[in-house]
């Protein structure tokens, strides 16, 4: 019964089909899933799911679950479920067009919450009874712990607080993950806790397997599927410039003595600019990096296997179909470089700033004032969420936060006077950077925060706009700290979602 | 020429009057000054600096400094600068009416920074230069450490980062407070950083003593003054009644097993509801609590010196003339029962994460999503600054917010559509308080949280109104995540502007 994926005997009896897996999930329940940045999800017992929940709706029964997972998943998880009409609330970050859709549409109730929150918010009670997990792993040891799958996300917590666990053992996962994770148990509640052996990026302060305690573990589904395998396009000229000007700007600092030259441990958002600035540190020839961060994406492996960056430290790997190809063929190099935490741990307050992370991260529009919008579309549509941004943000040594400086062919300016919902506050921005140069925010109050974004960041079409709405706020605003004309403030989005451009 | 108070030969031999140690300073410099909520700022210097620099204007000269504190001080500092001009840029916290009226008519650049960033970014050299330190202690050791006053906030940092240091001796400052503080030297710029060896709130973690070079020190200049001793009004009915909501959450949470009777360390922002709360927890029979604070003011040294908080950590005491006489009288029962920090350990993210603190802070407003505004007075003016409520309410294992349900005798609603500047975002806020009652916020989305404020937050006269804008929201916002009508969403402080009230 048992073989190198499954060896522990008990669990190995347990195996059934995903169907009969996900008839042991009942409507109304709370299911914490394994998945972050679509890798490590369960890819078959959410879609069997699914099937059960349409069957349900079409005999008039109501089917509606609270979905938690690590982050953004997969059409075959949040996808799945959100078309049939399967999730009445979810957390944390998601992507998927049919999850957003039906968000944005109020159907599904979205709670946008920092990542590397989640896990103690589960333990603190706050977010109910964990009625079911639902984890990938790569295998289960013959003593009954879990070999982790591409990301850790939270699944240690859907683990340990679920009353009930089904577990999806994905034999398409490398079996060279093995030992490439780190999962900490010395986590506890206060007052209890003590404070986080961590010093540098790559230090194991854990073990390298979950735990689970095989009575729970109801179901145990075998799978054989790749993750989702995002296509990178190469930087394009814009994301090489938002990268030139960062790069220039790290060389600046050095220059002033206020970072060493090979910098501090880098967080880095996902997404083509994030793989672009990793691109211009090597292309400028920085060396001996580090990451601690939350996602390594091809760029970030590309220069991990050169030795640009020497230890990185994510919760999970989100690969193009080419970088698994490189991943698994060099896994042993990557499993000395590599350390997957828990996002608990991954983005945890405590460590971002002992480490003094170099916070990089995407934003959808910055305000005059250094405020930044990470989420939504003209204040009401939900993108994504805000991901692990605030973790690092607030925390790290510099808090930077880039952008194409226009969107939608030039009919949204990414500086407006004011964002139309707030996710890193003024107090929490220290650099902004668009194709267009970068503004330097540090120590500075707001209108001489303003001065800076008009003139680095703003695009030339929406420059004297914005100058014009500084200076007219100069004079008529009734408090002079934070100049404003309340009633032409959002008045920009008003205009693109009434005439579908920003400019009048 | 040495005495108990200035026992360190050399430093006696630089006593001088404060115009002469106010002539050291030149025009242009950064001047980090101690002071933390009205408490061990220096009382004579900046006074004669002022007259130094009324001359100066006088004589047609430009004089202005970069004045740096640890939070708020009082009229011989803020207020004394500030009326002649000579402040150019002041960080952080500051509540002086002098101050604020030239920061909202934009003669002075004001930062707003998290009070446990302060020293941090000093170090890290965002802040530029430190010219001069100014700074009250209780008395010079005859080995020239310093016993430090009633306050601590960034004077480690002040004294060691500055080219000159000038000592105010303040002979009035109890003779007591010897042994009361705690500094630690233990800090370091990544990524040499260490854990904070910091588990329960009254751990000591370093020495009582503050260390400067004696060889920077410039002058010592003796005073014998009061700080800004405020006077508490005893709790009216309606922070009575906040208090009781807030007293009844607790005890709603014991019973569901997330609270411990004993509570978790207390953070209390200043004012009367903040004591109004503590009033509560000693009239509901609380014991065994301590606290992990920035201020003690009258309401917690009472419950202090009852045993009732065994532990308290603050960084400053903000005291009334009453209450120092009974600190005084008791200072050797205090001195055990109390630590004073630096503010960067005592609102260091690090440790108010593992502490678990519950964050109790007051607010301007909030918005229906959970959003809340601290700082602005209709988006435009400051009111004093965010202080440490960022510090704990993102870190803390309970952020609540406290306010009225109205101001100005009802003209305005705390409870708006969307709050007109952001300090504390959706993500950061878990239970909003007036006296109408409590809004728990865990674990919802916007919409859901919607319906708990206008329920339990929104004042009677404004609950409709808010009703309405949800109901119009819902139904015609593009984005139904979060719904907005953006043309209308700032309407009630353009209406408070225009009319003097926010009713219709």
């Amino acid at each position: 019964m048992t073989d190198a994926r499954i060896a522990h005997p008990a669990l190995a009896a347990r195996r059934m089909p995903a169907d009969e897996a996900a008839a042991l999930i009942a409507p109304g329940m709370t299911v914490g899933m394994s998945g972050f940045t679509g890798a490590g999800y369960p890819k078959a017992v959410p879609q069997a799911l699914a099937q059960r929940i349409l069957a349900a709706h079409g005999r008039g029964e109501a089917f509606g679950l609270r979905i938690l997972t690590g982050a953004s998943t997969a059409p075959e998880l949040d996808g799945a479920l959100a078309k049939v009409g399967g999730i009445d609330f979810r957390l944390p970050y998601q992507s998927d067009p049919e999850l957003r859709a039906r968000i944005n549409a109020g159907l599904i109730e979205y709670m946008d919450i920092h990542l590397g929150q989640v896990a103690q918010y589960a333990w603190f009670g706050f977010l109910g009874r964990i009625d079911v997990a639902v984890i990938e792993v790569a295998g289960i040891l013959p003593d009954g712990r879990l070999v982790p799958s591409t990301s850790v996300g939270n699944n240690k917590t859907w683990l340990d607080l679920a009353d009930k666990v089904v577990l999806e053992v994905n034999r398409r996962q490398p079996p060279g993950l093995d030992g490439m994770h780190d999962i900490y148990y010395g986590t506890a509640l206060p007052p209890e806790r003590k404070p986080i052996p961590l010093l540098h990026p790559g230090d194991r302060i854990g073990e390298p397997y979950l735990k689970v305690d095989p009575a729970k573990v109801v179901a145990v589904v075998e799978t054989d599927g790749p993750d989702r395998l995002g296509r990178f396009a190469p930087p394009d000229e814009t994301s090489r410039r938002i990268a030139g000007h960062l790069v220039e700007f790290f060389r600046h600092e050095i220059r002033a003595g206020r970072l060493h030259e090979h910098l501090l441990p880098l967080q880095s958002g996902v997404g083509n600019i994030a793989n672009a600035v990793l691109a211009g540190l090597r292309e400028g020839g920085f060396g001996g990096l580090t990451a601690f961060t939350e996602v390594i994406q091809d760029g970030m492996l590309d220069l991990i296997g050169e030795g640009i960056i020497q230890t990185a430290s994510a919760t999970a790997l989100s690969l193009s179909p080419e970088g698994v190809e490189r991943f698994v063929r060099d896994i042993d190099t990557y499993r000395k470089r590599i350390v997957l935490r828990p996002q608990e741990i991954s983005n945890h307050a405590e460590l971002v700033r002992r480490l003094g992370c170099i916070a990089m991260n995407g934003m959808v529009e910055a305000d005059l004032y250094g405020n930044v919008n990470s989420t939504h579309v003209a204040g009401t549509s939900i993108i994504n969420g805000i991901g692990g941004s605030g973790d690092f943000a607030r925390n790290g040594f510099l808090s930077c936060f880039v952008t194409p400086s226009t969107a939608k062919g030039g009919a949204i300016s990414t500086i407006v006077p004011m964002v139309s919902h707030v996710d890193h506050t003024e107090h929490d921005v220290a650099v902004l950077v668009t194709e267009q140069g970068l503004a330097d925010l540090r120590g500075l109050s707001p209108k001489q925060r303003a001065r800076q974004v008009i003139a680095h960041c703003a695009h030339p079409d929406y420059r004297p706009l914005l100058q014009d709405y500084f200076d007219r706020a100069l004079r008529d605003s009734r408090g002079k700290h934070t100049p404003h004309l309340l009633n032409e403030a959002l008045s920009w989005h008003q205009r693109y979602l009434d005439t579908g451009s920003m400019k009048p």
